[in-house]
């Protein structure tokens, strides 16, 4: 059997037949695809957005492509076994390729749903109120909110494969933007089968959508005021890439998303007899386990009260003892690989330094041996928690490792210091605060809101239905300050006006109403 | 009698006692003052804001803020005259400081009213509206905006040296956030004079607003993840700052407002005989000789129909003509000087370059002689109004003249053929569109909006009250895309949430009550 041909899909055509780079299964190493040899050409790609792409979009409406949306949410579902097959080869298992697969196609359902919010028909949204400026009300000033009548270039990082590009794309899509998309060459097979699905389905229009395997080459240097690009990966790629001196000269919209060293705080209300307490544990199990801790919002810091330490430390160890490693495709594996043998090895090297200054709770051990035929091969890594007793100057307010690795770090002297150590992380994506305080809670929240992009609360009360820490959800804001980028995705439908632009436009009223179509 | 020595305001003292460079006023070339030799420390003034500056802005609620600044914009209307006599030397008439100096303490006053829609107490404002996660309701999430608990640095430029702080300062310190301001050299003279008054008021608490006389030396480097920086001025200088290391390494917010080639479209609707070709014509007049033209969002571009510019450019040249200028405490002048010698110089060589491909209709006479003792010393420019035929290919797309200096530039074909023109300046603050017809706006200004942070159309219902192409108000956006430099200031409480930090919120309805401080 031979290995699959990745292709691009550029300008209404797939382009690849020479294969280039081999892309290796994380479970056993084994190819399974190329890359192609054969280069892109970034002008025709971004000419065939403009003037194919963008008319189409601009030919529907914002109802008109939230069903798109909904029905290609819908297709995509009928096919999914077909993604999952590939998915494996991630390292994923198949709750992993849940939060991927479904994960994805639950986002554009999503966004289709929010069409109820949007205009009836037509492509401006007003964005009200409007407002009178002058005396007479003969003059007056509203807001409007149009397309950009550019492309959005979305470049995405390696561990979701397909709600990393449908969570950009179904906004970009909603807002009449037609999309480029370049996912992470490592598990770029999966992204080509979605975009494969997509295509096949024929509910977009040709343009909307065109993918790139393989580097960016000259593309970013090609975009225009009009353009955008966002970027979820490490800080170190997206500070080198928001300076390409024309994403700076046009002033182009640059939304960055990377990975944050993202914590969890035990508030000292919660003793080990409270329900609570096994919440924080299970979180901290979870985070680290699920998709083999490669997410962006991963709970890298679980930050305990001295007292307990040891205690958070013996259960968790106790719950990681059970956790099966190996081939995903084994019924009694809970946990896969991670994407390729070269995060394997980055991911041991940070652990490496993370252990200066920290105990090893659990894993870190050379004799791990991952389940399955092959498996030795793969790129497993097994689940490690540290401690660190002295907290305020370990390490792992700095070093990221991207696997199935948390830090535990004591703190003394109440909920303020445990705060003062989640700001060591310099900004995060995600943070959860287990108590069962709403003092606690009233208190901390604001405060770990300056540096965060999303908060979870986690009692017994909000347990049953959690969504859990890890998980970006397309009704809330996906995107931290500082370290964490900067930027802001998804959170309903203000992902939407990140792709429009918005004007002030004054004139008298019954100007205005033309312009919105609002009478007066 | 010996010119007055200026002095920064850092750590709650003033700096300054050894003059360094002369600033000369722009009427007679005259010192106006000098600025000081002494460096700064900016570490000191970092620390201050964030110890001192920041703590005593989260003593204080919304309501508290908005009250200190309407006592402020009060205290400061009632001493306006002392700002109007040095207003003089930047080579403001009095109408060009009203802009400037009442422009000013009106957005605080339009800042302060907007508290009404800001919560009752505290710092954190819910934005709504809350969702529930799950089936029965046990867990939920929304969003909340709080001060970000950093420093904003205000980096303004030479033609507004009081709207200039007050319009960035005034959203800055309702969102509880100390500023460092830091005003262009040529014209800090009326700045300081501002932050005196201000400082005398003793209405905000102590490190609030501190001031920066001279250059910035390594405040940038020092800012940390929970600071930003507004930046008014050259997008060459964005373009070079926005850059810094330290800026792109913590993800700093660098909103970024850069002049623009702003355009006003005649649409072909309008005949000369209309009451609106007048009103092209005062407005394009308006834009070139207030402020001498020294405003980011002043009309460069002047769409005409080719059946209609040489009747546009007579009747111009007629208004033009009638335009004393000199002097500003003269009694009959209607223009001031520019604001240097400098950029006097720097405006005769962009009209050098825009003159190719250009016919002159008015003015970039050798002979030209401003009114007023002295005033040959000034930094006087004639008004100077081309005519370029080609309009596709003429510089003024390009390059812009900070100054009178404006082009009237043909059309032929149809209101796309001006869209399309006006297209061409890739990015702009503002733009104007004088029309009839309703149908003729409704379809021009979702295109213009594309690349426009403002729009103005302009008719004679809307004349009376019109408040002009130009003026950026306190409730409306300011900011464009591209060339503008993709920020966006004001716009009402938008400004404010720009400089918060926006989180998620997940957890049970109870602790999200107890953290909005709303029972559910």
């Amino acid at each position: 059997m031979t290995t699959p041909q990745l292709q691009s899909y550029i300008a209404g055509r797939w382009i690849g037949a020479e294969p280039a780079q081999a892309l290796r299964s994380a479970i056993d190493n084994g190819v399974v695809a190329h890359t192609h040899a054969e280069s892109i050409d970034f002008a025709e790609a971004l000419e065939h957005a403009r003037k194919v792409g963008l008319p189409a979009l601009m030919a529907m409406d914002f109802q008109q492509r939230a069903a798109a949306l909904k029905a290609l949410a819908k297709y995509l579902g009928e096919r999914k076994e077909e993604m999952y097959e590939l998915s494996v080869h991630t390292g994923a298992t198949r709750t992993d390729g849940w939060v991927d697969i479904e994960g994805g196609t639950g986002t554009l359902f999503a966004y289709a749903s929010m069409a109820k919010e949007l205009p009836r028909s037509g492509n401006l949204w007003h964005e009200g109120q409007q407002m009178s400026l002058g005396k007479t009300g003969a003059f007056a000033g509203t807001h409007v909110l149009v397309p950009r009548g550019g492309v959005a270039v979305h470049i995405n990082a390696f561990n979701f494969p397909v709600w990393g590009l449908l969570e950009k794309f179904a906004p970009t899509f909603l807002a009449g933007m037609p999309s480029i998309g370049k996912p992470a060459t490592a598990t770029s097979f999966l992204t080509e089968k979605l975009v494969r699905l997509i295509n096949d389905s024929g509910i977009l229009p040709e343009g909307s959508l065109q993918l790139v395997i393989g580097g960016t080459g000259d593309l970013l240097d090609r975009l225009d005021v009009s353009d955008v690009v966002t970027f979820t990966g490490s800080a170190d790629t997206a500070a080198k890439l928001r300076v390409s001196p024309n994403i700076i000269k046009n002033s182009i919209p640059f939304n960055a998303e990377a990975d944050s060293l993202n914590c969890a705080i035990l508030a000292p209300d919660v003793t080990p007899d409270d329900e609570e307490f096994d919440l924080f544990v299970k979180e901290i199990a979870r985070e680290m386990t699920q998709k083999a801790g490669q997410k962006c919002t991963a709970i890298r810091r679980a930050i305990v009260p001295a007292q307990h330490i040891d205690a958070v430390a013996a259960k968790l160890k106790e719950r990681l003892a059970k956790t099966t490693v190996g081939d995903p495709r084994l019924e009694n594996v809970r946990m896969g690989a991670l994407a390729s043998k070269s995060q394997q090895k980055d991911v041991g090297d940070r652990v490496d330094t993370l252990r200066e200054g920290a105990e090893v709770v659990f894993g870190g051990s050379q004799d791990f041996s991952p389940v399955g035929d092959g498996a030795e091969n793969g790129a497993f890594f097994q689940p490690t928690l540290l401690l660190a007793r002295d907290a305020e100057n370990h390490s792992a307010h700095d070093v990221e490792a991207f696997g199935p690795v948390s830090t535990l770090m004591a703190y003394s002297g109440g909920i303020e210091a445990a705060v003062a150590l989640a700001a060591k992380g310099r900004g995060s994506l995600a943070g959860t605060l287990v108590t069962k305080s709403a003092e606690v809670a009233a208190q901390v929240i604001p405060q770990m809101a300056m540096l965060h992009g999303r908060l979870q609360i986690l009692d017994r009360a909000a347990a049953p239905e959690s969504t859990g820490h890890g998980s970006a959800l397309p009704f809330l804001k996906h995107g931290g300050p500082g370290r964490a980028g900067g930027g802001e995705e998804l959170g309903g439908l203000r992902a939407v006006k990140h792709m429009m632009q918005r004007a002030a436009v004054q004139g008298s009223p019954a100007m205005l109403a033309a312009v919105t179509g609002e009478t007066s």
